[in-house]
């Protein structure tokens, strides 16, 4: 076959895929701008509908009417375990068992700082090395700060290196359930059993995994998990993140504590209390304005089934890799991602050795992405608002991208500030 | 002179006052509810005009339609420095010292956590017992954490007991400048000398100052500071905090520490290389919408001369506490503030054994203030929009409240979640 052959084929396939598609109809609960395909879901989700109205109303009505009373007469003192509840329920755990609060990187502080007097006798955390690395900055810091021959140690390859890296030294293993550059996924289940057989603790990141795929929080074990707002569940730019506690450890005390994890916060009381449960881990006073944004985003994970969000996610991937692979053949793109779906989160990555300036390339004629450094160019199949046609309109725009090496651009050379 | 000479005069009095007022205009920059007299701008400041359209902009069009380029093209990624260099203006600093970003609480955490090490050889930090609940529960648990003979050293009243507590043990001294309860203020100066003196560092909660009169961090001696976004700020319930550091402590480092406080974040190098400056006190990606309303909502001091906002809540207190010890005299209120403005911050609080369902009174007639147990009734004078005519009225409505006993109903006295 040659090109437009082969084009075709796979033309009619995406055509076929969207007819068929159970969550087609989600994607009307999304208003993209037309000339794009939006492949950065991963980095930052759109607005579903609903969500620019729920904030003008309470920016409006709810602060600038209501007042300080919103706090009762809207619910405000509810947002937190209102939101958990709807995140806990697309990451497969029990209600009350989620809050939305604070950044991914605070809840790693406040997760492993709950997790390691858990394991009062044990030094040692274990994570990746290629783990995201603000993961990595905040336990190295929290470490050097309790001193006491805290260390942590990273390995390679949670998937091949972690049995190694397991002693009776280790207190908790921190693993990215997907890795950020190559979308490599691991098990869950498979992996918190083996960080329990060596009596240690498993603590997952579900950055690139809440929204994405199937998550079954209580039922594969883990012990505690943070994840992202903004990315696959469409909070907004910057949104509020979440905490999972499983209910074995509730009564597990983080080290930083604030007045909105007290038993009674309005008692004022000079002595700190613990709220019973994971509200514990609330700390201070929650943006209202950015968790309600996330609440009405997360309405369009409403009543879903999970199962065809992993497989759609899954199917994305998989037809955007065949068709790199056929149309983009010898343009020096090299898979950097998974083949296999079943160990993949829902992006695919590439490397390229003009990475940077292929993404701009393909960002300046609508193709949006982003690019990870040294020289991955990745891209986010977002299942409910994609459909199979874009992902195949996207690869033929990669290929003549590649072809006419349209990147080799000096503009598509400049690093912004944000990459 | 009977009760209606008393209240002619009061009338007169602040209508005069209304006339002289220099900072009349900026009660155009927003739109309170006509039947409302607002008096808890110290626990949520209401929306300054521009704030609800600035957020559906950035909700609507930099998240909705630029999507990720906003967070170079829209420039999201300055949004904590440039919002920290406004609230800099605002208390006395220089602009690269401050950043807005996550809770107060969280904030005590990452200051207290950088100053400590400073002092290595100290193990003691002194608070105020009453100081607001939230900042000791931070101290608590960060002390508990560290262990190694860290305590907390409470205190009756800096203003009296500091000097008898100082030691060569302290390594910090955490302070709210006005205490919330009562709106006794510290004078930071020569509080922050005492505790230098003792060879301490000088933390300053400016909670309940920022943006009540002038506050001068830099001249004043603070070696930390802390505030809030959503009281006297006005930037929306839950706004993001800010974090102060004097220029001599830009090389301490917080044991908090993310990906945003990386010296290069976007190179995701697994080792944590701090930001020069205050930017290592960032730790997670920031609320980009609450950010932006908190933004916007600064404008309401652009240009401000923090003298004359400081003059205006001074006397909106002073009228305050003239009319209620004229108006209801002998009714069961006690003025739980000092009478002299000088040690009082913008709040002015009576003490009432019924506290509690006077408020809710006060509330149903349109008269916002606030509770705080046992007994405070609290009012905030909020010098941006508030008149002096309101204070009178506000008084004569306390006054008919008691007389009446109008608040001896049972719907008062059903207390709500957040009071």
């Amino acid at each position: 076959m040659d090109q437009s052959d082969i084009l075709r084929a796979l033309r009619a396939k995406a055509e076929q895929l969207d007819l068929e598609d159970g969550l087609a109809e989600r994607a009307c609960l999304f208003d993209l701008p037309r000339a794009m395909i939006y492949l950065d879901g991963n980095s930052l989700g759109p607005p579903p509908h609903g969500v620019v109205d729920r904030l003008t109303r309470v920016a409006g009505q709810e602060w600038g009417v209501d007042l300080i009373t919103s706090w009762n007469k809207n619910r405000w003192m509810e947002l937190s375990s209102r939101v958990g509840a709807k995140i806990a329920a697309v990451v497969g755990a029990e209600s009350a068992s989620v809050r939305a609060c604070d950044s991914t990187s605070i809840n790693v502080f406040k997760v492993l700082s709950a997790a390691l007097p858990l394991r009062p006798a044990r030094r040692v955390v274990v994570s990746e090395r290629g783990n995201f690395p603000t993961d990595l900055y905040v336990t190295q810091q929290l470490l050097a700060g309790l001193g006491d021959g805290y260390e942590l140690r990273l390995i390679d390859d949670a998937a091949t290196d972690l049995d190694a890296a397991l002693d009776d030294t280790v207190a908790a293993v921190l693993l990215t359930q997907v890795d950020y550059r190559t979308g490599r996924k691991l098990d869950m289940k498979s992996v918190s059993a083996r960080i329990h057989d060596a009596g240690a603790l498993a603590i997952w990141d579900l950055a690139h995994s809440a929204g994405a795929f199937s998550v079954a929080l209580d039922a594969d074990g883990a012990d505690f998990a943070v994840g992202c707002g903004y990315k696959f569940l469409n909070g907004g730019p910057g949104a509020p993140a979440f905490l999972y506690v499983a209910r074995r450890h509730w009564n597990a005390m983080p080290m930083l504590a604030g007045w909105m994890g007290h038993a009674a916060p309005f008692a004022f009381t000079p002595d700190y209390r613990p709220a019973e449960g994971v509200d514990r881990f609330l700390v201070g006073t929650p943006s209202v304005l950015a968790l309600s944004a996330l609440e009405t985003a997360l309405d369009a994970y409403g009543d879903i089934d999970m199962a065809s969000v992993q497989a759609k996610s899954s199917a994305l991937g998989d037809l955007f890799i065949e068709a790199v692979e056929t149309l983009c053949d010898g343009q020096g793109v090299t898979l950097a991602s998974p083949c296999d779906a079943s160990v993949r989160g829902a992006q695919v990555s590439f490397r390229h050795a003009e990475g940077y300036a292929v993404m701009q390339a393909l960002i300046a004629q609508g193709v949006v992405g982003d690019f990870r450094a040294p020289d991955v160019i990745r891209f986010g199949f977002a299942p409910l608002y994609l459909q199979y046609a874009m992902i195949v309109d996207a690869a033929k725009i990669l290929s003549d991208i590649l072809r006419t090496k349209a990147w080799d651009r000096p503009e598509f050379k400049v690093r912004a500030a944000v990459t």
